[in-house]
């Protein structure tokens, strides 16, 4: 009986990956959903937000289950993964680095009035603005994990002040650490730009809502980059409606895609990105995937485990 | 007799350099143009492009002009300073952080195919582009003084690889050095995304012309941050529309403020800003004016000063 590694996602991504996990181990056997071929064989599947919690349920030799990006929300939400299968996500540079840019860009966009500038440019209006000062300009993260302390030490070496808000104090050089519900107020209170690179957990769901908003200074601005239901869409768009929020960058939304009809699209102070922040490459995330598979059937633990308890 | 500094720029901006001079050394006698008083008490002169340099002529005892920011094209072409008077420019980090925020700012934009997703986001278009490749993107500085060096080991630092060209050879951390016209066109063959941060001097003027942006990688981008002289107009804008640049962000131009009709303006892969990459703070700028002050007072050399047979 050959063991097999279970693909499942996008036709064209299947290819993609299935390329990369060859050219790390060659001997590998890989299967694309839906042609799983004998439920007996996989003891390995690769799964992206598409695929149905309850159909893993159907492989008997199933032993790990690898998330294609950083977030497990899709897998742990119910039915979650068959009982007793841990859950690996990826950790990978290149993800890192996309996100930090994302993240870079928009701050720097709000920072810089690019929004006004935009507008000016539009309007043909030749106005210098106000010189902007980045040791006054204070950025908040939510989330210091692998995702959220790369972005805060890339801004903070910029030279904006930075802080940043995890479950447990954290030390990130250059990061003023707060933690817990006191902590997130506190943050928001300092945070002319709260950025969102938290995981979606039970905790962490409609974490960006009216409460939050309100403790943050007029003419903030909140950048998303996690996920969609992370924001309370109608109370972000009322902040940004009063002005109280000057702008938002958004790469995450509920659903995605985003409907045509949603007031996101065409919001003067919205700039979106379609779920494009940090995409996964294949080459790069491939040799911990094979690793991975290595470990599992050599009867050791698993890298990059989601911790069942904490939900991420 | 006292002794006094004259001012000319903008009034709103002569009131603010006033404050800012006296907070640092209160006993100056300060002078707002046109109102100089007697010509023999003028000793220094700091003055921006709008001042006539055949005026500066009538203060006998004139020991130095000072250029209110880095930048002193304004001060030296024809008729230029008086004979034998010394120019000093300004070096001050708060006017270098803001040009590498700047460049950086666009740099992302380009990388990110931010022009694209905007164009998406306004045909409420969802569409996740190829990932871009940060270790892939060459980016290419002309310029490796003040401004560019730091804007060189910014973009270095993200992960870029770069490459400055500079008169001389330049030694600077994580930056490929290229000099001369040789190294100019083996730098722009390899730049994805060229950034001009040149001085503008006869040998500098016309250098983004239509043969250098015919070496540059089909698909490059424009960044120009140091004067509109540094680019023939007619020339990119050609390199736009036959799609061999793929975009351009100016913050400077030729004349300024650039006239309502020019093809920048409504340009959809321009990008403007008006000549406010780098705005001067009299506050940080200021104490460096006071210590030349000094300097010229008690027979000293100057700092900053500008070197005319260079021409920056
Ligand atoms: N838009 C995109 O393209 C994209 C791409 C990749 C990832 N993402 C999103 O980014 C998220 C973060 O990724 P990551 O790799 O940085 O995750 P991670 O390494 O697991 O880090 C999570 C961080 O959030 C903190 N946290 C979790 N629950 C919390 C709570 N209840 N209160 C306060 N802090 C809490 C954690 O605190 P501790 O440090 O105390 O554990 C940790 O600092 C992913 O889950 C995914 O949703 C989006
Ligand atoms: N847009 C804005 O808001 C704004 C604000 C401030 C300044 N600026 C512009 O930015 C310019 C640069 O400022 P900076 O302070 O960085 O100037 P800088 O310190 O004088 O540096 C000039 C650099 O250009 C190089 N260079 C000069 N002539 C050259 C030539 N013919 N060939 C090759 N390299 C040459 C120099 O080479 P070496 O190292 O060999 O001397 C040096 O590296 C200013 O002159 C100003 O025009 C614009």
């Amino acid at each position: 009986m050959s063991m097999a590694i279970l693909l499942s996602m996008k036709p064209h991504l299947m290819e993609h990956w299935r390329h990369a996990l060859l050219a790390v181990d060659p001997t590998l056997e890989i299967r694309m959903f839906p042609e799983s071929g004998p439920p007996e064989e996989i003891e390995v599947a690769v799964c992206w937000t598409s695929h149905d919690m309850n159909e893993l349920r159907r492989y008997p030799k199933l032993k790990l289950i690898v998330s294609m990006g950083a977030g497990v929300d899709h897998l742990l939400r119910p039915p979650g993964p068959p009982p007793g299968i841990p859950v690996a996500r990826l950790v990978d540079t290149m993800l890192t680095t996309q996100m930090g840019e994302w993240v870079l860009l928009n701050v720097l966009r709000f920072h810089r009035q690019d929004l006004e500038y935009r507008a000016q440019q539009r309007d043909r209006v030749w106005e210098e603005l106000e010189a902007p000062v980045t040791a006054a300009r204070r950025v908040g993260i939510l989330g210091l994990g692998e995702l959220g302390s790369h972005a805060a030490k890339l801004i903070a070496g910029i030279g904006f002040p930075v802080g940043g808000w995890s479950r447990r104090p954290k030390t990130v050089p250059g990061v003023e650490s707060f933690h817990g519900q006191d902590g997130l107020d506190a943050l928001a209170r300092r945070s002319d730009i709260l950025v969102c690179l938290l995981p979606l957990t039970p905790e962490t769901r409609g974490v960006i809502d009216a409460r939050l908003l309100a403790l943050l200074p007029r003419g903030a601005f909140v950048i998303n980059g996690a996920r969609g239901g992370h924001v309370v869409d109608a109370d972000l768009l009322a902040a940004l409606d009063q002005g109280h929020v000057a702008g938002a960058a958004l790469d995450v939304f509920q659903p995605e895609p985003l409907p045509a009809e949603h007031a996101y699209w065409t919001h003067p102070r919205v700039v979106m990105t379609p779920h494009a922040a940090s995409i996964t490459i294949p080459e790069s995330a491939a040799p911990q995937v094979v690793e991975n598979i290595r470990r599992v059937r050599e009867g050791r633990v698993p890298i990059n485990l989601v911790d069942f308890a904490a939900g991420y």
